[in-house]
């Protein structure tokens, strides 16, 4: 789920730092979540300033923030993104959880379609291995097939349920998310192949090889980490 | 595409061979097409004779037609199905493609929690290869993306149009359907966990690894093919 243990001061960093990285002329997709859209704020300042660039939102969230801080929106249709800036729920190495906000199904689509992958985030993101709960987005009619074949691999599933709404959550695009323990992931590219072959998976929060750059908030500034100088 | 070129006594005659494999006391899947519509008649011809089953329908259309024939209905959430029966476009060995009727999501949904999958067919749907058109569910929003990611793995994606409706073909998850020819299709495998990795894939429509029984009606009666006897 969500870690929200990170400072305002930390999340402006991180999302400054990406927002800087945006150059005249970029189309750029939009993450959602709490850093995310301290680069949205950050990048809305530099549009204000006269950076020509267009927008692509992951979700209901980002494309409302992008619209009030006045940034030019396009669409997957229209434009392909030179760069995607997103948060991350936990991060070892350049392997990514997502999708405490449900939003993962679009921003991965965001994220793969971009040439480049920037995620922001403050420290208490980083680990040495990724073992918060993946979140898992499934068809509405598919939880008790997907909860049986998650369990078989050794998964502790869990409707995620709303609040402020009965019931379970609804993404964005009307489906249900389980989220799934597996305790530390060792083998985060065999789980992401192996969940993405479930049938009733719409898609499901490991990010594998898509980060290229993690701009981690701290709270004097920010440290860039690169791929290509793993 | 789905194909159409056995006759109605073809269907009809692996429709029934496929019924008369269900026993007192099974929860049946009702697959989706005119083949496994021929099932689903003969299914409620034995229900009308006294056999106790429930079925477990894969479409808004299996779920009308097992109404009609008087099949008693169950979910996915109440019950596991012992056996799905269903059709295919097109059959190489025990591998499938699905998805001519824009069902495949939930008829591999409920063929996956089945204990076995009884596939119903006409001779015209057996080759030595698969070679038609893949169809592929996608979140609407998806479309460019896995377009590009079909066309980038040697794929001619094409957005299957509706017919009776403007625009194109919406499924009953509310998603559009890309069919993708990919020539003749040597490691289905392979394709499957591709297609399955693209972000914005809901679900394709090779069926790997999931067919038991393959009962293939022809002039004068059915031919069984078991995977065991392979």
């Amino acid at each position: 789920m969500k870690q929200s243990g990170g400072t305002d001061a930390q999340k402006r960093h991180a999302g400054e730092s990406a927002a800087d990285a945006v150059s005249d002329g970029d189309v750029v997709g939009l993450g959602t979540g709490s850093t995310a859209a301290a680069a949205i704020r950050a990048l809305g300042r530099r549009v204000d300033s006269g950076l020509d660039i267009r927008g692509i939102p992951t979700s209901y969230q980002s494309r409302q923030l992008a619209r009030e801080v006045s940034i030019p929106l396009t669409t997957l249709e229209d434009e392909t993104p030179d760069l995607a800036i997103d948060g991350a729920d936990q991060i070892a190495g350049f392997e990514l959880i997502k999708g405490g906000g449900a939003a993962h199904a679009r921003e991965k689509l965001v994220a793969a379609a971009a040439d480049r992958m920037l995620v922001v985030a403050d420290e208490t993101k980083l680990a040495e291995t990724l073992d918060v709960a993946v979140p898992v987005e499934v068809l509405p009619d598919a939880v008790p097939v997907v909860d049986s074949a998650l369990s078989a691999l050794g998964g502790v599933p869990e409707l995620r349920s709303a609040v402020r709404k009965d019931g379970p959550v609804v993404t964005d695009n009307g489906n249900l998310v389980i989220d799934c323990e597996f305790g530390a992931i060792r083998s985060p590219d065999e789980l992401a192949t192996d969940l993405a072959s479930f049938p009733g998976v719409v898609e499901h929060g490991l990010f594998i090889d898509m980060a290229d750059e993690i701009h981690v908030g701290t709270d004097s500034g920010v440290e860039v980490l690169c791929r290509d100088a793993r």
